[in-house]
């Protein structure tokens, strides 16, 4: 448990984001380290009760998938529990801009598949979580490119 | 021409992520002008020479279906203006943190769709687009909450 933490701070702090945290208020930093940790309670360990500690007055989803408000978060995360008990996503990017915290997410369900590119957009209010955005997109088998989607 | 620019303008300064621009650096500020009017003469105006004098010594793409560099883009524009010649790309959200900066946009192929989603990562060194990231989702007819993707 330490060590995955340690292993998301770590991750956030060289993420290639890290260059933007010199100009960074102490609101932004706060709000990364919130989004980062709701993340991997949520998503990773699956555990919708740690999550929802940094939920603030409501939970605004725009995810076309899920139910409004925190209950639908926990819905899903009842359904990856379910369906994908190995699903992972490891964050490549983490953006703060005010209110605003950005997620570059690489989202695998079931291991060994070349997964999802992810970007999820959270706002936040005092430090806590009212609303979130994504956008999800499976990984092709070819590209017309090299670089990869990260 | 000015009245289109001046819509943009708009848009990136009343969009939500725009109480965040109190926080930015001067450098964020222009980053966002850049992209911005960047992303207007390239994917709206569809002119690659008036977007082409925002790229710095590169420009690495991971959008799986272009090919790398500015050749990339000026392919991808020419074959926008053939088939799409009215696709249209509405910038809903404008974020920037240190060399990044991140657009979220509402993009309509054909008038009377309902688009996708996008998110758009923008790296740049020097005020100067050398890289960048996207992730593509269609908006789907229907959804589990009536809060939209935006």
């Amino acid at each position: 448990m330490i060590v995955l933490a340690l292993g998301w701070l770590a991750a956030a702090l060289l993420a290639p984001g890290a260059p933007a945290r010199a100009a960074d208020t102490a609101q932004e930093e706060a709000n990364k380290k919130v989004v980062v940790d709701f993340y991997e309670k949520a998503i990773n360990q699956k555990d919708f009760e740690a999550a929802s500690k940094y939920f603030g007055n409501r939970y605004v989803q725009h995810n076309p998938g899920a139910a409004d408000g925190p209950e639908g978060l926990k819905a899903f995360l009842g359904f990856l529990k379910e369906k994908f008990p190995q699903s992972r996503s490891e964050i490549k990017r983490v953006f703060a801009d005010g209110d605003y915290v950005i997620l570059h997410v690489h989202a695998v369900r079931e291991p060994g598949t070349r997964g999802s590119a992810i970007v999820d957009i959270f706002k936040l209010e005092g430090g806590k979580i009212v609303e979130h955005w994504d956008v999800v997109q499976p990984i092709p088998e070819k590209a017309a490119n090299g670089n990869g989607m990260f």
